[in-house]
């Protein structure tokens, strides 16, 4: 079961379509192995890159099963239950708990637009979940509710069975300070922070306190890496290793389309079989592969170029 | 099968709950039972207004099929299948219209906000569709989209499936008469018009050329009568009529709470057994309650100090 | 100057400019006279419906100039002085309060998008402001700043300065009993509550509490004669004269264009010399003159039918 | 004169205040002087990181002048003139331009959310500047206005006064390939693009078809070296360089404090005096600055290891 010291990178899962649209599931084994491989401390699946919202209840029980199956209680799984009804987000969460959860991810529903709105929202959210573990997705540049620090801290000392904040506001920084500094001074227990936002800020992140990353980045290793050199200490490594990364990570930040770059890159990676989204959904055109391809050359070249002790890059192919 | 003639009032149905939360079956009988005795020309089930997207997809099909079995075919029946998937809302679009639903309303997911991306929309959307007749929904205040007459006229103009308009655009007015305009020098054929925002302008609206009204006011019959004075020529009288009921009209044009309102006053006029929304949703407070009252009670006086051949008042009876 | 005690009716005044745009003073002293007539409470410039984003500082310092010498301090009156810069806000609050105003009016700028940002923003501006009083306007459909009853009684319980709230929060009517409650448990200081929201739910306002209404609704004798007949129980006569002009108040309920209409509506009335409003602005086309005349003569009619003792309607003539 | 050819690099410039927040005239000698060693082909001032809406009137004026007399007509000057009235826009565009600058820059107002309604307003807003060059800002994320590259090619083709498109959609990288694409089948004259965003994408937008950058990042003889190399074909060679800024260049990627991030590194770079911003504006902290002193240092070290002929580095010294 998930809890406040999570740490290290989980992976934001994509959910792999055939070319007719609906689920594949044997890409869906390659998908966990690859993440697996990449030394991900868990995995996240249905949450916004998901497609979460576009699966029939059926289809996010027999993905989350067949993912359950191949994690084979290697890491912990969160699963993203976020929903407009707390009947609809009880039963899938009651669902996913069954499978072997490790726990639950909810991004406030829209309209929350004040700290009154939003606390009483997520008292009745943990109400309605019990004691299972709880992720809150602060991400207001999709959701459209923003958190103060104080209302952080308000929630996360009244509500135990709020375990992780994934903190996704933009920007950011100071945000992440102010809340390990309400900790530090026993505002509220210590619990574990990973990032989103694509990971763009993430050594930053890193250095203001955060435990990790949770990201759908197509290159979880790298992640995974600097979150290790950081630990070690080796934090100027990290950044030079996670700069080499940035220009194709700058390529994803592009809202709607970022998710097709995503799937084609696991795609090229051999992760999954198509990148097809569900519509409707992004289809990345002529142009944009040839951008993708050459900006996958350049991270080559500028991996190659970083000569260290150690390979820095995945023994996974990229392929065109 | 609708097409582009409707005119008249079609309710927006609410759907009932239980004391529990679960659907009453026995509620939605009656609730239909309701809306044909006050003379509407169709029904309009699982909008906004009926808390669609807190159903799962077997009780949105549950519902439908009681529905269609009570109306038995007396009146045309819409239902409301807008989703951010086309799969999902292609699968209920099938299922309804297989149980005999007469059409879909579509309101534009989010996120739409040039013409060029609403206009592809609805091409997707009506291809996804085939010859399904669907009613498009213009409602920028809550989906955030807006519609240009312009782009209304490319869409009837090129979409033969698009039968009709909802317009509830505020504010709108002049758009009535563009869009009017547009057809009467052969932009488009001529297609239904009816409005919504809770019914609030539509004395003014039916002078400017729409249809008729398709909107969940708890007093359906009023809106009935009134449109049935405007065909027939008696525009003051049908405005004395509307003025009546408009302090309580204006009292539901209050997002969110609305609902309550309109759930509570159905309840208290025998209609449905419970006023209860699924959480997180509106709920009136005793404060609330007694302001209905007391709204509810000047309405009664206004309608019996207007001396008249016949009554305006429809038999069926409001009771606290 | 403005105290806590404020109450009844503050008219927002328009600014009458001339057909080429000018500043149209004469038309300036006419109106003022006119809303002194009606028996207003008090006057509130150069706010929202005033267009003083539109206007060149120094103009917003003449029009003060000139209304503050017709007004020949019968009258408190409030200026509204919101900015993006605090600079500016202080420029103008000296200039207006040398002038002989009684206090400022101050909307939040935009992207305040919580409690602590709204809370850290008013204290700076009562800082900047010293001991001015001050309107706050929680006015969330223009501003998308969103204020909750908690927050409202924080600021007014540290902020001296801050003297009244214009309540035009939307649905807001169980905000002011939560508001005036906190305040009856001693949160913070009886503070003065005027609605707006171009006065539509003033009657259920004033029964929740709120001490009167500071609107531009082109009928202000009306509102005072309401707040009067509140304050003397007659409630139900109150409502009675308000549901007379329902429909013309919903009719203004049109973003955008309902500052055109309010003008015309000035205009027939002998008050202002044109309805022009600054480019980019509205402006009504022959349909919309035609509906408003027929809401006017309805007007006429509602109130000639209400037979009691003494006039409802203002003296000063509505004319075509 | 602004015309249609315009390429190369316009730095957008910020204002220069002195501690009290009064305008720093002589920075604004020293950062004019900055900017033309940069090699910049044309400087853009009053836009939003210029506070333009922060600065009185005459402030404007007075600032436009001084940089004129510093520019001494080496490359043009452009000065945002936005504004939501027309006439303050055609006055400050007189005044201006009769001081000699190039041009205007115009960003929508808010609010304009069909093709229709902003296809209206920039037809007035020419009508209004008569000939003046102009550039339309094309910035969704602050503005909320979008443009569909049909709308975008409607305007250009009908208003001859447009000569250049500012870009800052986003995601916006195939908005430009349709433009051009429009542009090559003759749908509209040839116009100048430039892009925004803070360049983040330049070189992938260069190969677009994009004629330059005009933003405010504060090295801009990168800006100016990689436009320079893609136009010499060097494409590899301008990545490179690009990407060793790309770090910073995310780093002020922050809405709100990227201002200050900017005018810090300037200040730093000893262009201007102090880093203030007028209130409310944001400032950075003791955090900040080290943060912003380590992501230099690593800028230093990522140009120091790029062993070329030739110096891409400016000799404008960066101090801490």
């Amino acid at each position: 079961m998930l809890d406040e010291s999570a740490k290290g990178v989980f992976a934001i899962a994509a959910t792999p379509f055939a070319e007719d649209g609906s689920l594949d599931l044997d890409s869906t084994d390659r998908m966990v192995e690859f993440y697996l491989d990449c030394g991900v401390a868990g995995l996240t699946i249905l949450g916004i890159m998901g497609e979460a919202h576009k699966l029939a209840p059926e289809e996010s029980v027999a993905f989350t099963k067949r993912v359950m199956a191949s994690v084979d209680d290697k890491v912990p799984v969160i699963v993203g239950v976020s929903s407009p009804a707390f009947n609809s987000m009880a039963d899938l969460t009651k669902q996913v708990m069954d499978l072997g959860a490790a726990g639950v991810m909810i991004a406030p529903m829209g309209g929350l637009n004040t700290d009154e709105k939003i606390e009483g929202y997520f008292h009745s959210v943990c109400n309605a979940l019990g004691s299972t573990p709880i992720v809150l997705q602060d991400y207001p540049p999709t959701t459209g509710v923003w958190f103060s620090t104080p209302l952080l801290t308000r929630l996360f000392a009244d509500l135990p069975s709020l375990k992780m904040l994934k903190h996704e506001d933009w920007p950011g920084l100071r945000k992440i300070t102010q809340f390990r500094a309400a900790e530090a001074a026993g505002a509220h227990r210590r619990v574990s922070v990973l990032i989103g936002n694509g990971g763009i800020f993430l050594p930053l992140e890193l250095a203001r306190g955060v435990d990790g990353a949770m990201t759908g980045f197509a290159f979880p290793e790298m992640l995974v890496q600097v979150c290790d050199m950081f630990a070690a200490g080796e934090r100027e490594d990290a950044e030079d290793l996670f700069d080499a990364y940035l220009p194709l990570m700058r390529y994803e930040q592009q809202i709607g389309i970022g998710l097709a770059i995503r799937k084609e890159t696991l795609r090229r990676r051999g992760v999954i079989s198509t990148a097809v989204t569900r519509a409707p959904g992004p289809a990345l055109d002529r142009d944009d592969q040839a951008e993708l391809s050459g900006l996958l050359s350049r991270l080559d070249r500028a991996l190659a170029s970083q000569t260290r002790d150690g390979a820095f890059y995945s023994p996974v192919n990229k392929t065109d």
